[in-house]
């Protein structure tokens, strides 16, 4: 029998849906959080795909001006609900919608999280108050965004070179740009849209340097939205990916501001140019915070989308045959492929477990902090407490925040790569949403910067350990005695499939490597200060994070699936100990020197990962319709739900570009005098004649 | 000492410039191969800067439309020396060109190479003879394309489902597409540009399917550029990168061409329908080797341009400070960074020596084929033997094309990275650059499917070794016996920065992966046919093909490092060596598990990274200034020969976007109505009065 290519598709994906074995509904309420959770998902996406204005069906082919101005009506309509929504609904309708619209979502963030939380989160009560009242949170008259990198300073916020001096005669700080490498750089919202910044400059007062704060300086006159005086804006152009974002650069010279547009939730000014500093100094990263760990989710909601493309087109296309078949085989059905991308899935369902942590973690600290007045005595030790965990969060979902962007990076290029030419294509959305993607990894936090300095805490708590000292939960286990003691006979296969097993050998391998780089930074220490000594332990700071990292998803994987109801449970695991297993192998240098697993053990274990994948692969279109996004937000021809995928891509592809003329634009003015040019034969000059 | 941020990157660029320690000079003939190649490189590269048609300073603000019309100005400008250039210069031109503009390169390379080369390796000397006086080489009312791929059908050509059909009665084929799913699809240069194609079509006489051959179909109408009759051509529109080439799609309704169209230098067809097939099957792919050996090249010209953007920055770049400091640090001295960075230096000068073997092997053997007649029976010795050579190459490019243009892909990615946020920006050439260049991971040999064939490969060769057969030179070390025997009391330093030693390292690395392999494949096939045998091995067929690639790649590195002159030797040998033991790094697990090292010497490896590093970090300038890049093949402010990236970068922003307007284009449309929105208060019936 054969097959017609082009209608065999829909046929195949009826029958890979039919191969489900567990109630797809009862996984979409696991990854959710439960029905209730699952409602509200759906409503917010119905919404979303409800509103022309939010349609992104042409989005693959809008030029970077299109797409500012395209940007701007959505921010538009999305506006209404920064007043209505709740912090769990905003966050929730924020990732959604960014799966297919990162322009405008980071266009809305920079005003909603950055700006907005700048205010409440470095300003006081009065002064949050003030600026809801002028406009900044029903965003009329007003558009904010977060002045705080520099074209010659990222990450380095001490290093700041805009500043903001205090002229007591006018009770005003004058605020400046010293230089052009002092230029604000990347402010995202400053080319085009907003009206005021809250701008990060150092704060000077009679001459003394007091450190990087934070002010609300007005960029623009709101009725005609021409500049201030002193205020320069230019706009920094095409960017890699999110055209939507009107990024842009600003010098000030000499821009006076009132005194009080000084964010003085912490450290204070007087109009006698008194400065009072805080009992604690300034979580000036703060609003940073639910940037880092709503990113964690998109790595989540972003993998989930290109892995659903990836894995349905994969059961529909044919490509080769194993001698005998009548039919090309199926991709999904190579091995090879199955490993390409089974494991990415089971690594997109650990990002979710990771994700929820650390975002119900934040709501809980920054709810507490928002609580407790930093000026009160009485509350000087909640206070110092909120604070602690509060950096104890930044440093935990930094090592979460870079790996999981990275990881969804690699996820993205993967099933790019496994639609093979069909990956390349506009249409199909992998060429955008990887150049939109990965500014993740460098934004608020470099990854790499990111994961030096979580390595670094980590030896600190291994110190703090073996001075017995109190250390934080997800740390505790570094000072724990390994309960896996290899006798060099190998580990027996039901120990290799056993979740108790594999969180205990990732919690060794990330305890050994923690010690080991602990005992060399103690031998460094002697000769060296504690600087040098992190600089010389560069490479096996960033390691630790590694393993650390990724022990901790494994362990927040299975600790969630005891939670799951017995239908979807096994399948869970599988996925689970695949993603354990894979990782093993991704590391075996690491697992063979600390002697948690032999040689032999390695073996048994690439099997296992290509037995886990062929359980795993029929239950592929279940474990990928479980994340419930309909061909709107798959925006993907070639992932379509029906499986109809040539139909419906050929239908795309024709749609966007309608072959009207067989001469392209340039025809007359360009192919022609090409394709007809005759080069002159020039005589030659006879010198004999 | 403070500095000025913004003024002191040239300053810096300066001292850094003058720690090179050796003639650049000599390094560039080194990579070159000679004074004599760099004096043509020299030439091309600056007929390339001196054409303002080919200038590309305004390029990365370019949108679909513009690239199009552009990309075809540059063809028609380039299109001379298609008639002038030798195949050397040609390769060079192409792949200088290539660098700055992937698009260009590409629209002329599919007539000139896939079309030109196709009626060249499957026509005969006749048809070829045709083809040029109809204008095929002079490119004049004549433009070729290559229409192999169809929507179905990617890397499978046996599964190609377009027709021709031998019709005796008017000596005509009949061209025809049977379902959508046949249509031939991604053919660049189809939807613009294009008059003919050369077809991949099932040829069928007398009822009889005799597999794929090739036909020229002409497309267009010369005269005005019209679709002849039954010809059907669509635009395949938005793509990942590559803007400028028109990717097109075709279908054919029973298009009729003369007999004698389809090229036959291997089968042929006579006027009575007679199928003559060859005495060695048609080398339909031949067109694609050269694609393939280019594509290595072209890893490192890409690689070594984004490099010397990143390294530049990087020693010019301050970020933080190292306790102590007065002045921040640059990040080249950031020992990570470091890492980050330069063993990808190293791994790009190796690319070149393994670009430089590929290109040699498949000029002599496509001389060799050309200059046989494959009817002659007294050449048909020769013959196959020239076509088993292909082969070998065929195979052993496999590997070299994927790793390398896996590899440049890493390199852009990590280099942009490692530039930060400005990474990110259109202006510094990353993100076109990486978009531009991953198709080459998928096209003319998905590069997963060509480690799988090469790993196949691999093992079979192993079994000819068993079998005491001959094998080709470079596969031979898999019947040596290894030089290494491991005590377990670990290896002396002098060792591990030894050649010999690390080339025999990787070598038993690879040999006991291959040999491993083919002991488990000698046990599936008791039970299982070849082919499943070898789909139950795929993940070992991989990674036999990366480790062989590797320890391909660092023979010839050291091989070809013992030709260069003195006072470059030890800069070299740096290199080699941090390329060797990086590579180990990366698979501890593999040396661990064949006892080829112990633990102990990796964490000595470990630190001859870091010091390799040290060591080769003060050389990066001259390094990368040894590339020999003018700032128009950078392309990139922050990548600027003088260090001058901030004021560079500064003026190139505003120049490609001058700052005339404070309010955008839609400001009237849509900002102010936005900012200026009422929403009505709707007062409540009151039901009560």
């Amino acid at each position: 029998m054969t097959t017609n290519t082009f209608t065999d598709p829909p046929v195949e994906m009826a029958k890979e849906r039919g191969k489900t074995q567990f109630t797809v509904r009862d996984v979409t309420n696991f990854l959710n959080g439960g029905e209730e959770e699952t409602q509200i998902v759906e409503k917010i996406m119905s919404s979303i795909e409800r509103d022309p204005v939010l349609s992104v069906t042409a989005d693959y082919d809008c030029n970077l001006q299109q797409a500012r101005k395209q940007t701007m009506e959505r921010v538009a309509a999305l506006s209404p609900y920064l007043v209505t929504d709740t912090e769990k609904l905003s966050l929730w309708r924020a990732q959604l919608h960014g799966m297919v619209d990162m322009s405008t979502r980071t266009r809305l963030s920079i005003h909603n999280n950055l700006f907005i939380g700048s205010i409440r989160g470095s300003g006081t009560p009065e002064q949050f108050k003030y600026w809801v009242k002028k406009g900044a949170v029903a965003v009329k008259q007003f558009y904010g965004c977060f002045a705080m990198t520099e074209l010659g300073h990222g990450s380095n916020l001490k290093g700041l070179e805009t500043t903001a001096t205090y002229d007591q005669d006018s009770d005003q700080f004058i605020i400046n740009t010293p230089h052009i490498g002092a230029t604000k750089w990347w402010i995202g919202g400053a080319a085009h849209t907003s009206t005021h910044c809250v701008c990060f400059a150092k704060l000077i007062v009679h001459g003394k340097d007091y450190g990087t704060r934070n002010f609300v300086v007005p960029l623009r006159n709101v009725h005609d939205h021409s500049l201030k005086v002193g205020v320069s804006i230019g706009d920094i152009g095409k960017k890699m990916g999110r055209d939507g974002v009107d990024n842009g650069w600003i010098q000030f010279t000499n821009v006076r501001i009132p005194r009080q547009n000084m964010l003085m939730r912490y450290a204070k000014v007087s109009d006698t140019g008194v400065v009072t500093k805080p009992a604690l100094d300034q979580l000036t990263y703060g609003a940073l915070i639910r940037g880092r760990v709503s990113m964690i989710a998109d790595s989540f909601h972003v993998s989930k989308r290109f892995l659903t493309i990836a894995l349905r087109y994969a059961c529909v296309r044919r490509q080769f045959g194993t001698s005998g078949d009548t039919k090309e085989t199926k991709i999904i059905d190579y091995p090879y492929h199955q490993r390409r991308l089974l494991p990415l899935l089971a690594y997109c369902y650990a990002m979710k477990m990771g994700a929820d942590e650390a975002q119900k973690t934040w709501i809980e600290t920054t709810d507490r902090i928002l609580a407790l007045n930093p000026n009160d005595p009485a509350q000087k030790n909640d206070l110092e407490k909120a604070v602690t965990d509060t950096k104890e969060l930044f440093a935990a979902s930094a090592g979460m925040k870079a790996f999981t962007t990275w990881g969804c990076a690699k996820i993205i290029d993967e099933c790019r790569q496994a639609c093979g030419g069909h990956g390349y294509s506009g249409y199909n959305g992998f060429g955008q949403g990887y150049a939109d993607w990965v500014v993740q990894c460098t934004w608020e936090g470099d990854n790499n910067v990111l994961c030096l300095s979580m390595g670094r805490g980590l030896v600190q708590s291994a110190l703090q350990i073996l001075a017995g000292k109190h250390v934080g939960a997800s740390i505790q286990y570094v000072g724990d005695k390994s309960k896996i003691s290899q006798n060099g006979q190998g580990t027996p296969r039901e120990q290799l499939l056993s979740p108790e097993f594999l969180v205990e050998a990732f919690r060794t391998a990330s305890r050994n490597n923690i010690l080991r780089t602990t005992d060399k930074y103690q031998e460094l220490v002697k000769t060296l200060n504690p600087d040098q000594a992190f600089e010389e332990l560069s490479q096996q700071r960033f390691q630790c994070a590694r393993i650390h990292t990724r022990q901790h998803l494994i362990s927040s994987f299975y600790a969630r699936i005891a939670t799951a109801k017995d239908d979807i449970k096994p399948h869970l695991l599988k996925l689970a100990n695949l993603f354990a297993l894979w990782s093993i192998e991704e590391d075996t240098g690491i697992f063979l020197r600390e002697n948690i697993l032999t040689p032999g053990d390695i073996d048994l274990i690439n099997s296992l990962v290509d037995e886990l994948c062929v359980a795993v692969r029929d239950q592929v279109i279940g474990l990928t319709d479980a994340f419930g996004l309909s061909d709107f937000f798959i925006n993907a021809p070639i992932g379509s739900y029906d499986g109809n995928v040539y139909e419906k891509y050929f239908a795309k592809v024709n749609q966007q570009n309608p072959a009207t003329n067989p001469r392209p634009p340039y025809y007359e003015s360009t192919l022609k005098p090409f394709l007809f040019r005759e080069e002159e034969d020039d005589e030659i000059c006879d010198l004999d004649e």
